[in-house]
């Protein structure tokens, strides 16, 4: 007999990008970041006294709090820190949606929203996005009619990099009667001024994620926040979270690389400048890649190949690229933007392949 | 209007033993390990590469799980590394337990139970111990006959410090027709030979907490790890659990630390002698303390005393103790075993204070 739950014995678990062993794998397939992450994480792990772990860390992060609330015009009872981005999800799920209730995806969307409805029990609603990746017109409407309880939107989107002009955002938020989630784990990646925190300050059921994973060069960190109004933040913070669930180190970490702006920002630009040039060269060799606001290319594949078998041909000549066998996604390759050197690589692997 | 779910808005969230800020607090209020963590973790913090944090980390935490398995006999499918033991109680509630079905505790136990079972909706099924804080003979059935899905036993007991005899778990575990989550988060401190591990081999449903917060002096590293039958484990290590929920650096502090059994059972050992030490002071002081084979002892204040009031003189004199405000607990204190220096200090405060 099993003793699991049936909504979770009915489940399968996310299956996340490949991690190889290998460090000559070029790896283009989770989104990582190519640049180094801030040279002030070294100075803090030498002066780290491993005595301090004794104790139990500061319980809810308040230093890093304080920190994110200054960077984005807000106070710290508007900021959660949360183990990464994921942390966050699963918090405002467990915290703002019952079992059975409703929540509002679009299709595609990030692989993970799925699997976290499931463990809650909830059904998903999943609305289409047009052929352009855009959000239908009536998309909160459906929302609302479907009486969704938390509508989880990314932003820029995943996998198709589009990104939502605000005046979209503000109108989603201000139509739907329940929870928008606003996604920006890519948002880094924008090539343009982009504020949104201050939604959170105008409208009441806007959570903002962010992560340090990729634009500050810290996947391996696992070390995110989320920006809300005091009555969305405050229920995460003081309930449903672990009461401990950031550790001592991850804390003085994430503060260092969220001081040093200009070390991440000297990344965000680089990876623009080569996602510019990596959508060049892959138009050149016949794909076609909708403009990204992202750290990766969602590129449809030339005619007359298939994106999985381009996928393993990569894969033999050690080019990791994400490929998703679902539809709409597999005649395409999400490809994150990698160095310079690494883009190279996986141009002229492409070059011999084709 | 607030859009949080009813069970959350009815609840109130876990109350942490206070952290003081000021270094000189002599803190004997949260069950931390007053010795140091094994001198490798120096070494593994002055020779990492910050670039390694660009990447995800090992998802599953591999190395520890092998490493884990090895201390107890066990297969890596039998072991589960988390966030602390917290998200192991977590995992197992989310995984096993649906919303309205019932967890079944002790009362007293730790205080932490009853709020997780709020989080996930369930109600509680408390059976009192008896005066000397033993289970009930028929505890498995008073479980049973409520239904209960999930029992968690902590053991050391706390906040009493009582050892359950082997042949106790077994029945429990054996006539339970669910799960028996036994927290072993004070293991380590018992005073002679106890395996336990070896029990998940025998018993298809019994989850073994362990955590690197007491027995390794790590409560700043948020580490621990689930021991149970494969059935119990992988649906928790590939389904509820957050996809990356350890992050580089500290799984390889926790390899480190695990390895070095040496420093880890020296500070067991201190931590026994100064128990014994500090038991007969308290004794001499009319405290009566029943034998613990924790990291702490639960003092009844003498006779002529308030609990609360010697909490707060002591809390004057800038050492802090637990005191729970409840019942069977209120003219008790919770006095974590601090080093030789800090147990003096207290046992002099209360001279003056008596």
């Amino acid at each position: 007999m099993s003793f699991e739950r049936e909504n979770i014995q009915r489940m399968s678990g996310y299956v996340s990008g490949e991690q190889p062993e290998s460090p000559d794998t070029i790896k283009l397939n989770t989104n990582e970041n190519p640049y180094p992450a801030s040279a002030g994480i070294r100075e803090i792990l030498a002066d780290f006294d491993p005595a301090d772990l004794r104790r139990y860390p500061p319980a809810t992060s308040a230093k890093f709090r304080q920190l994110a609330a200054e960077l984005n015009g807000l106070s710290s009872e508007n900021v959660i820190a949360t183990r990464g981005g994921d942390e966050l999800l699963r918090l405002a799920i467990t915290t703002f949606v019952d079992p059975h209730e409703k929540i509002g995806v679009t299709y595609p969307t990030y692989s993970l929203y799925p699997i976290l409805a499931q463990i809650q029990d909830c059904p998903l609603v999943e609305v289409q996005l047009d052929e352009h990746w855009q959000l239908p017109q009536d998309f909160a409407a459906q929302m609302n009619a479907s009486d969704v309880r938390l509508t989880l939107l990314v932003n820029p989107h995943a996998p198709s990099g589009q990104l939502l002009r605000r005046e979209q955002i503000e109108a989603v938020a201000g139509e739907l009667n329940s929870i928008l989630l606003l996604d920006e784990a890519y948002i880094d990646f924008v090539d343009h001024d982009y504020p949104t925190a201050d939604l959170v300050t105008q409208y009441d059921n806007i959570i903002i994620l962010r992560t340090l994973s990729k634009g500050y060069s810290l996947a391996g960190l696992r070390f995110g926040y989320g920006l809300g109004a005091s009555s969305l933040i405050e229920p995460m913070l003081t309930k449903t979270r672990d009461s401990y669930n950031l550790d001592l180190i991850s804390q003085l970490i994430a503060e260092v690389a969220l001081i040093d702006q200009a070390t991440a920002s000297e990344s965000w630009r680089l990876v623009i400048e080569e996602r510019n040039r990596l959508a060049r060269a892959l138009h050149d060799l016949g794909f076609n890649c909708p403009d990204s606001q992202a750290n990766f290319l969602l590129a449809k594949v030339p005619d007359n190949q298939s994106a999985e078998a381009l996928y393993t041909k990569l894969k033999e000549r050690h080019i990791l690229v994400r490929y998703f066998n679902s539809p709409r996604l597999d005649d395409k390759l999400r490809i994150s933007i990698g160095s310079r050197i690494e883009n190279d690589r996986l141009i002229n692997a492409l070059k011999e392949i084709l």
